[in-house]
């Protein structure tokens, strides 16, 4: 037997003794998913040779990222997100009907119980920002208008800040509303602009060391929730913006990808009076049925 | 094309656009890291075929580790260690040299710049536990004594605790020393007893759920270094433990095990006379030549 070989099976008989080691779980599933994830991680990690030091630096990784998470700011998240995770758990757990919206990554931006907004109230409470109108209908895939839907909404001002990304407690440019009887939603917020991911942390020195930019294309955050439908969490992108090509958290899909209208004063689809800029832009939203209804 | 294969095909090509993302990293060992790892990452996710919700529970698990995590308490390495990556990461970086001592994990609760302990001193400090004395001999693997080699011995007082875990500041159970021009080492501290690994955090939680205990076996940790040299880290343990073979972190090797001789009273190895129960094991330690020289 060749040296090469003794250590092959010396490596080996670490997982094997690992995943022996799991065979008691008392859920199957919990059992299924340690086994799996040793199994792929002890694989990555003969692959690679892992040395010590690189092992330290990981452990040191995961320590940075840990500590710099907090209410405001979850590196976890931006981890998983610039790994590609996110989004392949996105298309994992991608409803079957092909005519539903596409979903796109959750990011590290949600918050709970954001301020409740009158539908056509403005979201942007304050944020920086060109006045945008967004409106749309929410419906079922055979096309069944969804009122009374609940949208939660949140972006990032002008200036590529989410609300609690500022030292003080403001909050704006996120809301939550209803759909009215017919589907429809509308709302006033800011529109998006292009934005790095928080990258003065672990995650950005990833990124810098990958060769990779921090920048995701500007968008728009929705959750759309309704009785008997699979929750939507999606964006919508700005067409033509330079970073469609390029989103550091890879959440684009050319079916999310909206046309704005960019205007100057005159009168907006609700009717308003308008002075100086603002923008318009229109993006149904078609929820999949439940699997478990 | 079916769907399942479609969906097979959508969730290839996140994989591939993170992959081609990572193409222009600047450093080829870091391309080859972050590429096999998100290769494995995805098809541990794919495999699995995890649930919105599981992956939750990862950023969840993760985020917790993180703030328990500080000077004194290390939930990564622990988490490293119970699924066995610390052991295979041994495995993979274990010199070539069939005669030299095997290493095991490093532990979260070793202390850089520990107490300078002179030759035959007490490293307990005051630790609870029986006496317990200490002896063996470092050489190189051709067998020439290693004089002047720098040993960091630590270890857990008969309650299971290492220093660190306490509240108060103490140091005690740990120390520095150098070996004889011979190669000899001796010292005092307490005789090891088993203890469980923190976990009362995510760690815990997670060798509750896969149906494992959290029970190492007694042992001591060495930390041996000398020029031109491989450093060593690794344990004794206790022959006869309850838990050599379930040790939580899968770090027990065979020719570690030493058999602890127990005595009452009468006359030690150094010439001291003892009072009471005394204990005394002896174990040489070989250095493998380090690759670089
Ligand atoms: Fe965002
Ligand atoms: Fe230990």
């Amino acid at each position: 037997m060749t040296a090469e070989h003794e250590r092959a099976e010396r490596e080996q008989a670490v997982t094997d003794e690992v995943l022996s080691g799991l065979e008691g779980a008392a859920d199957p599933r919990v059992r299924e998913v340690l086994q799996s994830l040793v199994r792929h991680l002890h694989s990555f990690a003969r692959e690679v040779r892992l040395s010590e030091r690189e092992w330290e630096t990981a452990i040191a990784f995961l320590t940075r990222a840990g500590h710099l998470t907090d209410d405001r700011r979850q590196e976890f998240i931006l981890l998983s997100d610039v790994l590609g995770l996110s989004m392949l758990t996105v298309a994992i757990n991608a409803p079957a009907s092909p005519t539903a919206t596409e979903a796109t990554v959750f990011g590290p931006f949600f918050v709970k119980d954001a301020p409740e907004v009158p539908l056509g109230g403005d979201l942007g409470r304050g944020a920086a920002g060109t006045p945008c109108y967004v409106s749309g209908q929410v419906r079922a895939v055979d096309g069944s208008p969804l009122g009374d839907a609940r949208l939660d909404v949140w972006g990032a001002d002008e200036d590529g800040f989410y609300d609690v990304q500022y030292a003080d407690a403001r909050s704006a440019g996120r809301g939550r509303l209803r759909t009215a009887p017919d589907g429809a939603y509308r709302f006033w917020t800011v529109l998006p602009t292009p934005y790095p991911i928080p990258h003065d942390g672990p995650v950005g020195d990833l990124l810098t060391a990958a060769g990779r930019g921090p920048m995701r294309p500007a968008h728009l955050h929705f959750k759309v929730a309704a009785p008997g439908h699979r929750t939507l969490i999606t964006h919508i992108f700005m067409a033509g913006d330079p970073y469609l090509g390029s989103d550091a958290v890879f959440g684009v899909k050319r079916s999310l990808v909206v046309e704005a209208d960019h205007h100057t004063g005159g009168r907006a689809p609700d009717g308003s009076h308008r002075q100086g800029a603002w923008a318009s832009m229109h993006f149904d939203l078609v929820l999949a049925p439940d699997d478990n209804t």
